[in-house]
């Protein structure tokens, strides 16, 4: 049986073609033409679908060494394949970043600009103004997460004349934040942050972490924007925490279970806005995938190394 | 009869007791306790009501010296009072510079990640993602007016990582604009810019300028925001390039008449989100203005003249 290569993302056909030049000993296969039998076979994935799961753990992933995913959090693969040795995953942190601060700052400019809220009086034709239109310039930003992303929404908060807080897990110092701590403190103190902002991956280290607790302890009735896991978020806190006006709004486009059901209270509080998982998407995803996969699969052929992105098993991201 | 200044604009009790301290040899006066008989004798107005043409026209303004007034443009004057050699005017150029900036980038966001979308979305509990979220980078911006206005959003543009195009008078170099081209060039040539923002003032060398012709020489479906002025634009023009996909959608601001006429079509056309002129809404607003008119009347108490903001009788900004 030949080595099987598998391509499950959006890939263009030049890619594919070069994929194949490249590895020439396998087999390159698009997930659309995968039989059950195949599973074992591959060795290569480039690109997670939820279904592989099952069809992994069924069928078997003996030959399996390398998963190329096509997101930055990898929680939603099976841990008995994240706990592998014999496996290596890679992600795509980093292209990420620009979509979702750029859509941070949408939220945050909607809500500071009442741009929504014209929307909807648009509807009935009604001229009526504001009188408390804010400016970002000043104001406090603390980023929960103060890698890839957190930097770039760091970067552009400066650049709007903002304070900004980092929060890593040591605390060291991050470029354009002004002042970085590390996530117990983060979490433990109080602060007179105007918008709290989290991008943390998903692990047992950020489970729960943002709960009435937490929320109790803003004395300045910040924005809550949640594009990191939905796991961080105790749902009815959240909820308790903009009925109790410890938060005045919040921005959510990741949640504990996606789609979000359509029975959930988030869907229809006056003070959330909903996306649908979609901060994160790139306009030009397959140029900005393949430039990761294949300066991986070139390291990977030549002298098996995964020089970008390789995922650590111990910290899960 | 004693001098008179008359305050017509948002001011803090503290800011009225330091002006009535500064001018002493004046009667300071709010408009509310304004009588028809005390529009002859003002000579310094700070702030300025629409209602105060027809009085001052009526009543007559053979003292007025000085109108500060609290916005930018001061077209809205009667022409008679602003051709007067013996009034001069200020205005409040700059400090609306961040809150447009961030109002035009909070449009464009919205419409490069579909936000208002989500939102009527969300009315249903319908979690559909898009699939062609766009990214600012790379994107072309164009902005016509290259004042202070102007050079702040090229500044943020840059921060967002844009290629950006001034558009002035003279076409001369100005600070965060990787180009800069006369208005007469501009409006006739064709561009492939991705976002075409107007904040000239109105004058008559603005009147009309953004008309189908103009709209039609756009070859990359360009987003067109206005929060310049309302004069600027031929209505049924913007809306026939809408219409016929020269242009992809229209953020409006600013309108020949204001409010909006509830029957206006730009209210109920799908790719025009209308606001009701709040783009340069200041959040400090009594704060800012008062700075500028506190240096103003510093200077003109001292040696009559007028440092910030003088308008130009001959360019009307």
């Amino acid at each position: 049986m030949s080595k099987l290569l598998a391509i499950a993302t959006t890939i263009k056909d030049w890619q594919v073609a070069e994929i194949s030049a490249l590895a020439e000993e396998y087999t390159v296969r698009l997930a659309s033409d995968l039989t059950d039998e195949d599973f074992p076979n591959i060795e290569i994935l480039y690109g997670w679908k939820n279904e592989f799961a099952d069809q992994f753990l069924t069928q078997g992933y003996d030959s399996l060494r390398w998963i190329q995913v096509q997101f930055a959090g990898v929680n939603q693969l099976p841990s008995e394949i994240l706990s592998d040795d014999n496996i290596r995953i890679t992600n795509m942190s980093g292209i990420h970043a620009i979509p979702i601060t750029e859509t941070v700052f949408g939220y945050i400019l909607n809500q500071y600009r009442h741009l929504l809220l014209y929307k909807t009086r648009q509807a009935s034709s009604t001229w009526q103004a504001e009188a408390n239109h804010r400016s970002l310039t000043d104001k406090k930003i603390i980023v929960f997460g103060a890698g890839n992303i957190g930097r770039e929404i760091a970067r552009l908060a400066k650049a709007f004349g903002m304070v900004t807080i980092g929060v890593n897990t040591s605390g060291r110092a991050v470029e354009y934040f002004d002042t970085t701590v590390d996530t117990d403190t983060a979490l433990a103190e109080s602060t007179d942050a105007d918008i709290i902002v989290n991008v943390l991956p998903a692990t047992d280290a950020t489970n729960n972490i943002f709960s009435l607790d937490f929320f109790s302890r803003q004395t300045a009735q910040p924005i809550f924007i949640n594009v990191g896991r939905g796991n961080a978020v105790v749902d009815e806190d959240l909820i308790a925490a903009l009925d109790q006006e410890f938060l005045s709004y919040a921005a959510l486009d990741v949640f504990d279970v996606e789609p979000l059901a359509s029975d959930h209270p988030f869907w229809q509080h006056e003070k959330i806005d909903v996306t649908p998982h979609m901060t994160g998407q790139v306009e030009h995803f397959a140029d900005e995938t393949y430039k990761i996969f294949h300066a991986n699969i070139t390291d990977y052929l030549a002298k098996n190394e995964l020089p970008v992105n390789l995922v650590s098993k111990e910290k899960g991201y």
